[in-house]
């Protein structure tokens, strides 16, 4: 991925950091391609009635990976509270389907790399709403 | 659209709301439109150099449109936080569009078409914001 | 929708014709969110083992349509190719969409619906096809 | 990127092949990234009036390269004409986007990047297209 060289590529400072922000965008990139794959091979299954939350939750998680990675591309016309929500629904999506991955994880290989990829991300955006410049908005947002 | 027949056919209750939600939807999607041919129109004008942020903004906000579109046709694996998150983005966004569209109003027709959209948009999410259903959230949140 | 109006705000005429394009927009529009909607509705039916490929199908026609819906969105940097292949596409899952809903069109009513707009956006896509403007692409693609 | 492994959790063969596909993935992926970036990039640039062409088509890339990669993600129901058409529409866009960043590449660094992400995801798609498996198809759609 180019992420990190397209970000530092701009003209401006990006706020919270190019390694930061690069790392969050590749983590939610990642997350929506393993989202994508395992809802379609959930559909492939057997006990496909077992699997029915993983495929839902892994559409809507693919969904806002891509914009959370998209919204962090752009850092022209930053909105930090924009980015904070985002995050913010992009880290809890990320813990429903790693959590109901991992309840598949063991009988079906796309669940466990799904898992993993949807932890990270989640982890990737935790790191950024945890940092410094999101304190104010963290306390008004009650954590 | 078919949205409110689509949402009334799923055998589990729409949380919020069907007309509600499927007013969500259909402004969303009209917003999403609206900005992606905005954006596009924008890059056409001989004063681009004023509508530059105006193409920015656009391309964000029909993102975000089309991502809560989604998220608000999936009422299977429905998760208020979630939702909650992606409304005030959702309208944040909307609501910088609008004012920047506005700027432009008088002299870009398709900003004035798109001003109106965003601000329709930015309403739905707000009312939707203001239910009952949200109001612990909403209070996490600090409004 | 103000897809009519906003092509109409465009500085340069829309190839295809406002009215034609405008209405593929709208239908492809409509289409995803009732495909989107109608994936979300199979994961809760109890015959789930019969919606798999509805699902599946349904993913995938509400990506297409989306980026239709986009692409035609964007008349400022027109290439005739790249609308031309992404109609055929979107035709295409559109009509294997509707050919799966239909079979389950007389038991859930989200697949009569999603039928319904399945194959109004695959009609809206084969119309501008077929207009003249398409027809030396036509020729080469054989059909 | 776990794009290979996903691909290879399947229970059913990838058409086309995991690596060729994994490969188209991934650059579809960085090639969206960098053009997302690319557009917003150009819209802070002095030059902004000859960038123009440059962001409208980054727009239009990064949607294509987005939706061919979830496309591409989902094997349970290959469609060979939709895959045919879609990796066509999105080489032709990539060659497109790639030939415009060229000429600022010297003085816009996010061009040079942007540039060569682009030539990457054009020349993965036509190693596609050039395969086998679609040699019937290629010949109705004249090359």
């Amino acid at each position: 991925m180019d992420t990190r060289e397209m970000l530092a590529s701009f003209r401006i400072p990006i706020p919270l950091g190019i390694d930061e922000v690069a790392t969050v965008i590749d983590a939610c990139l990642n997350c929506a391609q393993s989202c994508t794959s395992c809802a379609d091979a959930d559909l492939l299954e057997d006990d496909v009635d077992e699997m029915r939350r993983c495929a839902a939750l892994d559409a809507s998680c693919a969904d806002l990976c891509e914009t959370t990675a998209r919204i962090l591309s752009r850092p022209g016309q930053w909105d930090e509270f924009v980015v904070h929500r985002l995050l913010q629904a992009c880290a809890r999506v990320c813990d429903a389907c790693a959590e109901e991955c991992a309840r598949h994880a063991a009988h079906h290989r796309h669940c466990a790399i799904c898992e993993k990829a949807c932890r990270a991300c989640e982890r990737a955006c935790n790191e950024l709403l945890e940092g410094e410049a999101f304190t104010e908005l963290q306390k008004l947002a009650g954590g």
